[in-house]
């Protein structure tokens, strides 16, 4: 499918509006353009609604969230949602403070996603509707294992199915469903959570693939998935060849996702579809 | 003039004050410091002025733009203009939405620039007071090329003469004009339209620029243009030369331009003077 | 000490809470990730104070300074005050505006800080609250050399003595001073001035040493200023050798500090404790 993006690009370019933290906005914003994509990053209330109505798919981040920023999501989401344009939802850092939480749930109240994609604690946060997992990182006890990733996988499957949305959670697996088919999603590597940003980033690749199959959430997210765990693992090779460190890996990580074929990206899957 | 700048900044050094977005505003602030200035971000309505006060030069770029920026780029370029301190415009996608469009158009009426700097939308954009293109990213129908250069061009120029600036339109070819005297420059390369902020970055160098040479902008403008296509050109052949991709092309091009030298880029500049 | 941030970091990890600015928080954040800790970033006065209640130390770090970020600076400080969590900050630019001054003082005034690191002009202005330097970088006359060091090292210790901190002021020479004790510390690279960031990273790194050990802030800013010192020697080691830029240089320190052990940090300090 990243071929196909990159080829629709060639006539005309699928635009991804972005309302994100200004963290990672810069790594967002590449790995768009890196898909073949092209971002928008806009978060005044004063134009979001017209910017995302000259999009194909919205992407709301969490991350350094602010008023304003919620009245920009609010706005925007329901332009989106009127326009049929799918938006992707990202949690980040909901149990980090009760603003967050309450604004994600305000969020699912008031808006239609696609697909929403967190880390395990804010998977679960979201689902639980509260926790006690601090910061942005996910929490030691919520850690993808043997032990818990069946409790994981419930909690995405419960939550997709209730907010009729497709849920991705990731972790040491990567966990993609829509509350009927389920699959775990072997590719990345653990170095990824030494660099801020990769869930960011894979939530507006996700994004940009909601945009080339906007009736296809479920393919998207796990196309998004598997390109961005095959571009972990490059990165993590090149790194470890040249002897280098977390920024290397940072930018290898891109870089891979520049040259990431539709070809490679199936080759190099490793998923499986897991029973009821 | 790369050199002029280094030398100037033994002793003192250059310091320009960028209002920009958060998406590029990293790579804008190291592009000014690889080109031997100072960079003051700054863009709180409560300090602006005096921030300004006491930089050489105004960099205004209008993205994710917020209510409170458009205040402080009113406050700051008005400061400027009134200690002659040269100021830049980078109208971004001020084709995505009314707001950022009446934005420009209202700080082209209160504020005088000595460079607006955009891509072929954008600066149509400006010109027409409105259009159609969304996004930031240039329209497809607006990319130069054989077809479209002649009207870009045409668009630059008159652009100038009504706004008394120095228009500098990028694209495969840059087109820098104030009105009367105009320029096609073909450094650069495709590839940089495959990272984010490459138009940020180029902005802030001129910026620099007009700060060593206020009452030249037509040469800052130059100058900023071709050291910038050519760190673009040698970027893209390490980034080719190593197999690598588009994070590593960002890293190459900041890498090139902190080691310019005035004749490499007087050596490698390819530029011509078009008529009338 | 780093060795046991990242023992430390296997069971549950240490969390900095940073207010900062969007020009550097992606590389503040990704510093923190690569000494083993983990970063929260979040400036919103809704959230700040249980934010900075789930971290272990807070990081305030002055640039970009809007009047959102004060109320939350205030709040989060003095929260972070009563569950006694390290507090530090960065002063960046207080001699650029009077807005930023203002907002320094305030700050001491009512929030109790473990250490306060700036420039030489940063910290001078801090001193004697108000002064002539302009910009973020540190003014010419401020400069660390022979002939300043003398002056800059006795304002660090009478700061230090009226704040009750530990004052780091970092230059050519860093001193590290509790207004008792103090050192000069030799390490680091001048190349480190050609980037961005370097001092708000540093800072960063401090308030996760402080995180470690909440009661020797000494100790934390020693730590945190040889180790951030010797990644920009090693940085600037790889760039020369292998003939790149300031934008390499970048990489390569974020790099170092990701692969920088306790033994690596010991071997390599140069520094030397100051009498009275």
């Amino acid at each position: 499918m990243l071929d196909e993006i990159a080829n629709r690009d060639k006539e005309l370019g699928l635009f991804v509006h972005c309302i994100t933290n200004y963290v990672t906005a810069n790594d967002c914003a590449n790995m768009v353009l890196a898909c073949g994509g092209h971002p928008v990053m806009a978060d005044s209330p004063c134009e979001v609604e017209e910017v995302t109505t000259g999009c194909d798919a919205l992407v709301i981040n969490m991350g350094t969230l602010s008023e304003s920023k919620v009245t920009a999501m609010l706005l925007a989401g329901k332009r989106a949602n009127a326009l049929t344009h799918p938006v992707i939802l990202d949690p980040v850092g909901i149990g980090a403070s009760t603003f967050r939480l309450k604004t994600a749930l305000q969020l699912l109240e008031e808006i239609k996603f696609s697909v929403i994609r967190g880390n395990a604690s804010e998977i679960k946060n979201l689902y639980l509707e509260g926790g006690q997992t601090k910061g942005v990182d996910v929490g030691i006890k919520d850690r993808i294992s043997k032990d818990t990733i069946e409790e994981a996988c419930q909690t995405a499957k419960l939550l997709a199915k209730r907010t009729k949305t497709v849920v991705v959670l990731t972790g040491s697996t990567d966990i993609v469903t829509d509350g009927e088919r389920t699959y775990f999603i072997y590719n990345g590597h653990t170095s990824m959570s030494k660099i801020t940003g990769t869930g960011c980033m894979l939530t507006s690749v996700i994004g940009l693939m909601c945009a080339a199959v906007p009736k296809e959430p479920l393919k998207a997210a796990i196309t998004g998935v598997t390109a961005m765990g095959i571009c972990g693992e490059i990165a993590y090779e090149k790194m470890i060849e040249r002897n280098e460190g977390s920024a290397s890996l940072r930018v290898h990580l891109i870089d891979a996702m520049s040259n990431m074929t539709e070809s490679t990206r199936k080759a190099r899957t490793v998923m499986k579809e897991v029973g009821e």
